[in-house]
């Protein structure tokens, strides 16, 4: 098992969602970077229950700890670890659980996996809890990288069936990432927001859940980041985006789009503008063969259902032998899509972080 | 750069398209596999291009030589390497793409990545023929997969806008993977096979190219083979999935759909059947929280289409530092998603074969 | 930066010496193993200052707080994580290294390359007392081995120019190692021990230091364990031994001593003993071509004296660019060989149950 | 199992020594790195058998051929893949050891690991004739670290019990590094090369082989390269060196002599000398706490005898389980460790690089 990942910068995620507490050692930080409180907390505030109404209720308090590795605010080169206490543990609401698995849930796989001794209390290791250190790393690294003029954000592009605006491929500005940063859901149109809204409200009011799709885009990098085949942008990033729970695709640029399309719709022609090479289009989402265009990097990654509802379903009673049912209780995220967004954008900036800690010589970027 | 990928069960791709040789290492095979050289060329054939009309057909001699790791025909356990020799090596197709790179091929990425050093005829080490040697890695590990029960196919389910069938996610057989084995164009239906066949005479016709989507399903894996978070059956896989040039885009089971679907109709029910625990439904595609459920593994690919197009497509002059336009010759496959069934068949074996030898002992198998 | 080791079980250390925590994150522990706490506090006080006269007097809380990977005192499967709250923290004595670096220690190499922004108070990341989380990971794995039976203790085989007994190459047995682990300075003979205690008085009343040999032998452990080339026993051991503060060379078996033989003395002859294939001398050290042949595994670790000193030394004023010298303050260890002993049974264990679980499933160990 | 190191820079070697081919292949190589073929080839004759009366009079052709990574002469960017084919391969001389295993060969601890699958005609993949692969890429890498400014070179220190001059640790220049690479036998000094050249004849006559001691030694390394505890240079190079078959012991700077020495006497004082920080003494061998004091970089590495001598020895006839003894023909080198000379350089070599590479933005070099 390894809930690690990284090359240069490794992030090692720890904690189990109702055990003593969550955290991450992130080894490989450069030395001297200045870490701006205020804006971690309020990047880890995206992420956190109790936001809205569309999000849990259940009160985490996610300010992270820091053990070492930070020293009068900048980072020290040693490992920086960062922990983050358990307190709203009510774990009678999951103990059956062990037993009769959720369906859609990791209960069953970890079950047979483990032998019975993981820690499964909240989904254990496998709970979405486990994003509250991946943002800790995460926000970390968007300081860093915006240093290195690397600018991230995400959107909600779609929830349910309700479609909503995506970036534009060819001239996403900071302007456009900030607003998809501030705005409420991560949607900055305010009639779509409404629609998702109204679709949020009924699927709450059901005791259902929808699925969601993001989008993530990342500007100001240089050309030439990422390597052929096996250790390429897409590589890095998809591996590190399938540890987010819930996802279920990847897509870069056009994506699955490109299925349709023939090569003369899908080529990205190159162009001289501003005495600079582009492409006049962008389906391939700012990434070839692995390495970057130079163009702004574009990511969508398809979110399930939240598979906590509040409908009766059926399970199997494992040490019964038997089918049967089971209602989940407690309050859950309508749509875990929604707190997933600052969370692709933690993965997608330790992404790139570290591609540039590691390629970085080439590009004159430290 | 890293053209390498697996933990236990280690490949290293190397070579360049009009170099001398292009090859594999493969470090971490158990000693005394036997490799059954038909068997091998079998499927290695499936990917050679000159197959039929619809794909490309220079002629590449693309039979393996086998310089270790291999001693009457059983595995030795230490690292096994290939090499096939490159011969039809028309350079002079290629050469101006240094100076004009095609559009929707890594030509401009390589030249701001490498300063010029990199052998990019033919497309260098970013060809597509560098799936050959991944070939003969994955051809192995479908054979000691088979050895410890697990068997895989892939077909192609959509070519631009013609749907093809899927595999039933709740009950494949090995016939079905035989069936969408032997069926030309990876396509068993031969309506569909026919109307894929009629579009990409058109396509071809026109000198252009069309994107398509592969599913590739493995059955017979036991339940708990991966990891939760980053070391998960998804991240290995779409990891190394995203290393198959063309590649845009991954899910698993559901995937895409699953943003438009509701928790309810999303979640995969347990139900008891034949005395096992199973999924009523499969949406989930075989794998929750990066673990092995014991149903159907079921992966999408989405190729996007041939990049290499007939048609005039306008390029930049790196030197001259002018826009201009190019017309590539030659002849190329109007849909790389044909050629590319079988080589998504041997990532998929190579990463369970990987995680089966670091995990085995967990299961009993060797 | 890695302050990591390991491939299946993946250790990674951190904190600073006078940071808030120092700890541990153990990735790949198997689940559902038994931790006994009173085992595993009893091993760490082997480490602990304070245990003796000839060892620094500082007192520091070196009990460990489990924070994840824990249940019910066995393991759950996902990463264990442990920390020690730093308490005995008198910056004031090590403020000035940062300016005068101390001789021998990582001050200046530090200053170079963390560009003043490292936490080197007490020595920072660099520091001993990074040994105690490594040790909560060595005792945990000494307990996992044991249930596999494998059993590991070092000794002091030299200390200056004091030697001691060494372990008997072809017999050790559980009653040598558990000598070894009891006795005081590690040193089982009572004269020897004398001998070395003498010199140390003599040595730590001069404001001196001493240099020491330490010997760790495993015994039980499979034959065929480990690999050629650059993943066997002795590459993974070597370099994770180097990682404990102070050690300047490593040999396996007759080692160092080898130089000096001919052939027909150094090798070791098979024979069949009680049905078993042995050897009738052990100049191997149990491990031929990173491969354990069965017989006791040995391995000899030298340390350097404890850099430091009350003596006044040479060194640079680093901001006035002018020779100086400095005297260091405090209580510390004469000889860090001694403390050091339970420190590399640490990295013995770990090393060998990271073998053991990614190799068991050919030996039916699990 | 994995016959690979390197971060950045990873070397994967293959081959057996009666197989097809031996090789190499490089990943991460910078692109654009001139290979100058008559350094390479005069580098890896320095290590090839038939140079003087002193080693194996077999001959191996070991010219490399190159398959991929290498245009035009310089590097591509993309993996460097070299093989040399096997032609003097007397299998009859080595077929009866699988069953009767030589004492000190990996013969037995191959025959359990891998049941008798594993090709160990020569030695298989435990041959010290895999070192030329490993030659081709240090060879390259010399180059590499040339241009630079870091210069290596190595030396035989000792053959049995006849000791040689050392490097100078404070003051090593090019000029000893040329003679020490330049000198028949490494060693520089005739009389000790004549008192070296009368037991290697002696030694030889009996039938009998001798260990060695080889010091390297590298100069012009940037102050700061490495890291604090397991992935410094002392782990990295210990690790690797150990990949060199007959290794049997590592040491920095003053080593095992350490052990007997006070702080007072080993830590190196700091002092300015040309407006430089340097030691006044180097006991530190250049590295302190895994990274590089900017002093001359010294390694010791100790070589057992070669363990195939034509005197008679006991072993063990495996099949028939019964005591018995073997006689091995052929010639043999009297001391590994004179051909071991450059393949430690070349080690060496390889792991500075990768450092260098990975960490090469901290010091503007590329």
């Amino acid at each position: 098992m390894s809930s690690r990942f990284g090359n240069i910068l490794q992030i090692q995620i720890f904690g189990e969602s109702h055990g003593t507490a969550i955290g991450v050692a992130i080894d490989g930080l450069p030395a001297g970077e200045n870490i701006d409180m205020e804006m971690l907390t309020a990047f880890m505030a995206r992420r956190a229950p109790g936001q809205s109404s569309f999000v849990t209720q259940r009160k985490e308090s996610d300010r992270p700890e820091f053990l070492s590795g930070l020293y009068r605010e900048h980072t020290t080169g040693s490992p920086l670890t960062a922990i983050i206490r358990n307190s709203d543990t009510r774990s009678g609401d999951y103990t059956p659980f062990a037993e009769r698995p959720r369906p859609s849930h990791a209960d069953y796989c970890a079950a047979i996996k483990y032998g019975g001794s993981a820690d499964m209390r909240g989904g254990g290791h496998f709970s979405g809890r486990l994003t509250a250190p991946l943002c800790i790393a995460g926000g970390i690294a968007i300081q860093c990288l915006k240093r290195r003029g690397i600018d991230i954000a995400a959107r909600l592009i779609q929830v349910g069936k309700v479609q909503c605006s995506t970036f534009s491929p060819l001239s996403v500005t900071s302007d456009d990432l900030n607003a998809a940063r501030t705005a409420p859901l991560s949607i900055p149109n305010e009639d779509e927001r409404h629609a998702v809204e109204n679709l949020l409200k009924d699927i709450a009011s059901e005791g259902d859940s929808v699925g969601a799709l993001i989008e993530v885009c990342a500007i100001g990098i240089p050309t030439g980041l990422g390597n052929p085949m096996f250790d390429g942008v897409e590589n890095r990033l998809a591996s590190a985006l399938f540890g987010i729970p819930g996802v279920r695709g990847i897509s870069f640029g056009a994506g699955f789009e490109a299925v349709k399309m023939t090569g003369s719709q899908h080529n990205d022609p190159f162009i001289l503008k501003n005495d600079m090479v582009q492409t006049a289009t962008n389906h391939a989402g700012g990434v070839l063969g692995g390495i970057t265009t130079g163009m702004p990097l574009l990511v969508r990654v398809a979110m399930k259902p939240t598979p906590s509802i509040a409908k009766s379903q059926h399970t199997v009673d494992l040490a019964k032998k038997e089918n049967t049912s089971l209602t989940i209780k407690g309050r859950h995220d309508p749509c875990i899509g929604i707190r997933a967004v600052p969370v692709v954008e933690a993965v997608l900036a330790a992404v790139l972080l570290d591609l540039l800690l590691e390629e970085g010589d080439r590009h004159g970027i430290n």
